[in-house]
């Protein structure tokens, strides 16, 4: 970036505001290219970012910082405001252990108002701000900025029907580019999309165009700000499904125009009152890349700047065994059937979406309603297999518990990305699902060490006939040897001695490493719930047994098995996550981080082992 | 009921169908007669099943049951569907051990195709059948009923989305009585009141009259069909919001004319695509005092036929003793505001809406959002309090940990009807909230085991910072005294010895008796989380510890302890809900079927030594 640049000069959004409109295009072009050059080196959320840069600007443009409130829903469209936030210099740590985080944090900045991460969370928030304005007696601007994607989500209904009766001021910016993380499914992307097309749009477009063409340049367009509102109402005609939940709806407009959003969203301001503006935008904007193939660029690795190529080919991820396995066991069973909220492509599901796309349901970013609609499927003779990842199940809880395990039906979780999760950081980490499952009845929980065992266990899991959680992280497991041997019980490895390890899952070769170095027995856990009893009875007389996941240790696996090995005397210690939120880091970091490598391990059983 | 009963004639959806159409109001008539009746000795949810009588039976005529499926949703309106299908008899056994359940159940009948019992499950579980019958190629009908309650629910919302968008033949028939629990709130129940009030169903009403006017007395109206479908197109006109969805709309109509609905639900069958029909209908229809105070005879004990009155008059409630709390801790601090979804009256919160108003939210039906928008108020500067119970809460899981916990915002969670819950049975129980709340960071459980208790906790958990769970029961705890004793610490009631045992909650009063019988050290844990490790660490040494809870013993609180104390070589014995469903009874029947009545435990207790 040389010395005529205009980002060079901006401190804070006070900046954005003196710079003349007319340099906007030129100021989102080096945002672009720094979005770019940075993420090619530390991977982070490209294509959402990249598309929502001009709604950026536009909102530094027509609030008042940080007095006003912007609530960026998921937060990983968020790259271009912590830019002009004081946090540029920061991007050469992005989303990595000590740097900036690649979602909106509170403790970063007062400019982040609210942490995000996962979807539908932005109107709920700033109703509850919009309350609290009001018991204040306070003027402040609240905007929550929410992707069509996330607007699938129940919460956001549930927030839009309150938000629309409440009556409050409150500017919901729709960003619009038809696109979740997969392209946007439902009834309402149709109605969407119908509004997308139509005239209004394109005569707003030509309208701002005319505007603008007759702005003479350097002058500023203020100057016409006053018939420009005049005129504006001619775009603020009813869009029903808003209005009916109590919404005024303006739009659609062009998301990639800073100075016309800017003037709608000031608009937005002075009809103090709920608000809605759909603006069309373009994911992967301005780098020929993602824009070509956002899916792929939506999260990504590190990447070569000039192709767009990753840097480092991944091995086969878990995702594609299990794909793969799916796709393999469905061909002799047609009463496989599988779900996704939204993610077929980073679950591994787009080769079954292929092979049977009658039997594959994409249900947008719902994952209550995905569980619920699997157990209706279940209930009628299918086996449908929902893949979520770990995280993101949790906001089907209720669903699980309820429709699920209470009337004991064959529905199979295939759950990705559970435990430490990297670059993404708290609001990602997969380390709770051990523990939220371990409690419901008739559930069974697989955590296979091999990918080998996955795809058996995927197997088992379709015969099972009851609700089955096959567990597997984000890093690759080893491809392992197509045994015989059973998933159902627990492997002694090495023989059990006064001090034992139990450890399931990717933990496993952390435990080999401790077991070896420490002299311990070790048994691997390939079957967390119900837990292998016979062999836990072995441990009878032993002193000490170390449970060792990647989950919360809390009232995990470890917990579990302290309930019943306690009654025999045995001295259990659980390592696994603490109970305090995991920041971003590579996953070895996380590892170190929770007091779980193999070092740590083997230094705490010695500590332990001294003490008694 | 007299040997001239239509009633009594009735075995199957079969003899409803061949009943004469003229026969409906009486049968109608007989059936709230016998609902009421059993009702009243029993307790149960009167006035939704009073509301969904002439629904029940025009489904019962216009489908072909068991073949055809209908989904309930919460399943509370569900009486007049089990006495038509051959569960009359077994009324005298409603909601009680060993008898029917209040709730649709599969195992009951054949006629039940869904366990229901959660609000908004229906139609995702409906969309779930539909898309099992086109891949089986069959043809039944599928219908979800659905209150305008439960429709604020954002699972409703997933369900349409995709539903709308799927094409498939479902009709969601909306029962629509302007309530939920209490008075329906949101921009979309506005949005149904325009409907309820519109021309085009009082049109209808009058429409509808004049036919059945024109029917002479016996002549079947079946014989008008063909013209009644013709003029039925005219009240087809498109409703906005749902066409948004994708669905068709039909209605409003009048939702206590069986035959007029009959007509609309084949009208709907031959549509082929997913149908919307807004029946309105009166909660507690037919029976005045439930007509007129419709909240109040929502869920009800036994009560006196004549007047409507209790027949026992219940103690101060739990709810009471912390909705008067909260009213007195709220005068002196202007920073607490309350929220409710959809239940002001049965969590306590009535009072603090009349006394305080504008610092009141009642969301609906929407537990995600709740929680959601009490950390934006939370993140402003105020002190929320939440109020949902146990089961429920489990709804906003992800909410609670993602939105409330990682951030550790001061958000306050009032648990009412934690651990078990009586004769709602298996789908109520709040026996979970422990084991999910443990491993969410930053939060505080607090589980009293007196009302005084009850309310200083309430005062420190607003005075805490961070998240606080305050759990308690829907039995009256006793009243306690107002005593200083800290609530953070545990409580040494009895010395430790050999054996202790450790109790939280309701269940410190079946842990004193067994302390006592045994002659066991006996501590109360005020808070769960964190404990109390000095207290704990004085049993260093003991034999065993014996932790008595009203939630799960797989990973509740008892596995927490024996994480601790394991370590020690104690052994620890858990005392909790086992791990399979608990099913309906009086909470003393639950309590045997749990094995935590005293003397299950006591003999527990004694065998374990024994062993040792």
């Amino acid at each position: 970036m040389n010395g005529d640049s205009i980002l060079n000069n901006i401190r804070c959004p006070e900046d954005v505001k003196l710079l003349p409109a007319s340099k906007l295009p030129d100021l989102a072009q080096e945002i672009r290219e720094f979005i770019v050059e940075h993420v090619a080196k530390s991977g982070g959320h490209l294509a959402s970012s990249l598309g929502a840069v001009e709604i950026t600007l536009a909102l530094h443009r027509a609030l008042d910082l940080p007095k006003d409130k912007i609530i960026f829903d998921v937060g990983h469209q968020v790259y271009a405001h912590k830019i002009l936030t004081g946090r540029r210099e920061a991007f050469c740590g992005l989303r990595m252990c000590g740097g900036i985080s690649g979602f909106p944090k509170c403790a970063e900045s007062e400019y982040d108002c609210f942490d995000t991460g996962h979807a539908s969370t932005s109107i709920s928030a700033a109703l509850g701000m919009a309350r609290a304005r009001q018991l204040n007696g306070t003027d402040e601007t609240i905007v929550a900025i929410i992707g069509d994607g996330a607007l699938t989500g129940g919460m956001a209904y549930e927030a839009l029907n309150d938000a629309g009766q409440s009556k409050l001021a409150l500017i919901v910016l729709l960003n619009d580019n038809n696109m979740s993380i997969s392209r946007n499914v439902g009834a309402l992307n149709k109605h969407l999309n119908r509004l997308r097309s139509s005239n209004r749009y394109q005569a707003f477009k030509r309208y701002i165009v005319l505007q603008l063409d007759k702005t003479p340049k350097g002058q500023s367009i203020w100057l016409r700000l006053e018939r420009f509102k005049n005129r504006i109402k001619y775009f603020l005609l009813p869009n029903v499904l808003f209005e009916a939940l109590g919404f005024t709806y303006l739009g659609p407009i062009d998301g990639h125009n800073a100075q016309a959003l800017e003037q709608v969203i000031s608009h937005a301001k002075s009809m103090n009152r709920p608000v809605i503006i759909h603006a069309i935008t373009q994911k992967g904007r301005g780098y020929p890349p993602a824009e070509s193939n956002p899916v792929k660029y939506h999260g990504i690795g590190p990447f070569d700047l000039e192709g767009g190529e990753p840097v480092n080919p991944s091995e086969r991820s878990n995702s594609m065994a299990f794909g793969d396995a799916l796709v393999f066991l469905s061909q002799t069973d047609r009463r496989v059937v599988a779900i996704t909220a939204a993610m077929k492509h980073s679950t591994g599901l787009a080769g079954f979406e292929r092979a049977y796309p009658k039997r594959f349901f994409d249900v947008g970013i719902a994952e209550a309603h995905a569980v619920t609609m699997a157990a209706g499927l279940a209930c009628s003779g299918y086996k449908p297999v929902v893949a979520i990842y770990s995280s993101f199940l949790q906001r089907a809880y209720d669903q699980i518990l309820h429709d699920v395990c209470l009337q004991n039906l064959p529905v199979v979780f295939a759950i990705d990305r559970a435990g430490l999760v990297g670059e993404d950081g708290e609001t990602h980490q997969g380390l709770y699902d051990i523990s939220y499952l371990l409690g419901m009845p008739n559930m069974t929980i697989y955590s296979p060490s091999t990918q080998a065992d996955l795809e058996r266990m995927l197997a088992a899991a379709l015969e099972c006939g009851g609700p089955v959680a096959l567990r597997y992280g984000r890093s690759a497991l080893p491809a392992g040897e197509r045994t015989e041997e059973p998933i159902d019980f627990w492997r002694v490895k090495r023989p059990v001695g006064e001090v034992n390890i139990v450890a399931t899952g990717r933990m496993l070769s952390h435990a080999e490493a401790v077991a070896k170095a420490y002299g311990a027995g070790l048994i691997e856990a390939p079957r967390i719930k119900p837990m292998d009893l016979a062999v836990l009875d072995q441990l009878k007389g032993s002193k000490l047994c170390a449970v060792i996941e990647d989950g919360i240790s809390v009232n995990g696996f470890g917990a579990a098995v302290a309930g019943y090995l306690s009654r025999y005397g045995v001295g259990v210690e659980c390592f696994g996550a603490p109970d305090r939120p995991i920041g971003q880091g590579s996953i070895a970091e996380q590892d170190e981080m929770c007091g779980i490598s193999s070092e740590q391990i083997l230094a705490g059983l010695r500590h332990v082992m001294e003490k008694a």
